[in-house]
């Protein structure tokens, strides 16, 4: 299944009082993950949206926090397809600090495909297999 | 001109690692106390959107920081109506904290109303009426 | 088990492109919730922190997406304790829109207790009681 | 007077229901622009708060919003040293889209060093040289 891995700093914004991040912020990283994954595959998630009127739609997130991120940290973003359907995807999630090397979280978000009526649909056939659908 | 107050409770969410409010946070709220003055003046700014398709688009933005506001404090907004047109709106700010009772910040955002076209629009008559515009 | 009821206005800043809250921000409502359960004990978060050195540090978070909550809705975020321990506290959280009622979302956070050396440590034995802790 | 050019992509969590980027975030940028100029100039911000236990405390922002950041867009901040002392310094910015090429909002933020003890202080000569403060 197909995979990809993106970069980003931490940014003082993300950062709170405990003086790591946020634990809210590692799901916007999980979407900056699956938007450059799928970028990755060919065809930019944004597109989706502007051509195809296909929006990914969150059923479910879910994140085990095993080390705190900080401020200035580089984290790399390993996402993976677990499992994609016509209606559905499931990515996975591994955010690591770059330096020290270290796991900081693990997580996983379903989706499924809504059209611009908001109403379940399926994806087509071409993206389909570019995310490996069965 | 119409002014309104409206309170709120400092998130952790919202703090940095400093300890104190993130920076950017307070212009969040300056959106809270100009939604809550509109409000309060008969018509919430959700239904400006969606029955008459008007857009309170920023034209600019400043904010004077004073003391640092905290987590958990209580946060008073208080929000008045600056200057008023038929085609602008511009608001003042005045933050303070509850207890102790002190001033946080200053600052003031200035808006233009837009159509769903995107096109600078004249805000209809009873609206202006209310706002306080010549 | 303890629960509690908090409200809370969505935000413009919380919504996104989709014109609904992104998913993130439902964790920033967990955080709201369990702070106000733990105040309503009262015993507020901020003095653990303060006055005992106590951290409330997220191990994991879930959160299932039911129905998309929208902009300037009034949302009741709902949160019991669902297990305490001298070491550990989970909570869960119902959130929904006050009009029309509708459940949105369903989640829990599972957190262990730090002390000013960010090492886990026991929760004193007068909270662990007015958390219900076994 | 250093300047320093760095990128980021708009984030989907960057935007709000008006489908463009929340106007807060503009505020986030150009913490990104101003950390990124300091490291050009070879010391993290980071270091300044851990090893001289030295922070840039913000007393006042603005920003001019000229044609709004979209979804996906890759965007410019280009930061400059607008204005530097011994006890303050005043950071410049300029946000375009990087294609088309654009500018989207103008601003600055004045800042005053403070010591471990939040109280005003100087930097130190080596910084302020590389700062260009006169």
């Amino acid at each position: 299944m197909p995979s990809h891995q993106t970069r980003l700093r931490v940014r003082y914004a993300e950062t709170d009082q405990m003086g790591v991040v946020y634990y809210a912020n590692y799901l916007v990283w999980m979407e900056v993950g699956r938007v450059e994954l799928v970028r990755s595959l060919g065809f930019p998630y944004k597109d989706l949206e502007q051509s195809e009127g296909l929006y990914l739609s969150v059923v479910d997130a879910n994140c085990r926090y095993i080390y705190p991120a900080r401020y200035d940290q580089e984290v790399v973003v390993e996402t993976r397809i677990a499992k994609a359907g016509s209606r559905m995807v499931e990515f996975g999630y591994r955010i690591s600090s770059a330096e020290p090397e270290r796991l900081l979280a693990e997580g996983s978000t379903r989706h499924i495909w809504l059209n611009r009526e908001w109403k379940p649909t399926s994806l087509p056939e071409r993206y389909r297999k570019a995310l490996g659908a069965a």
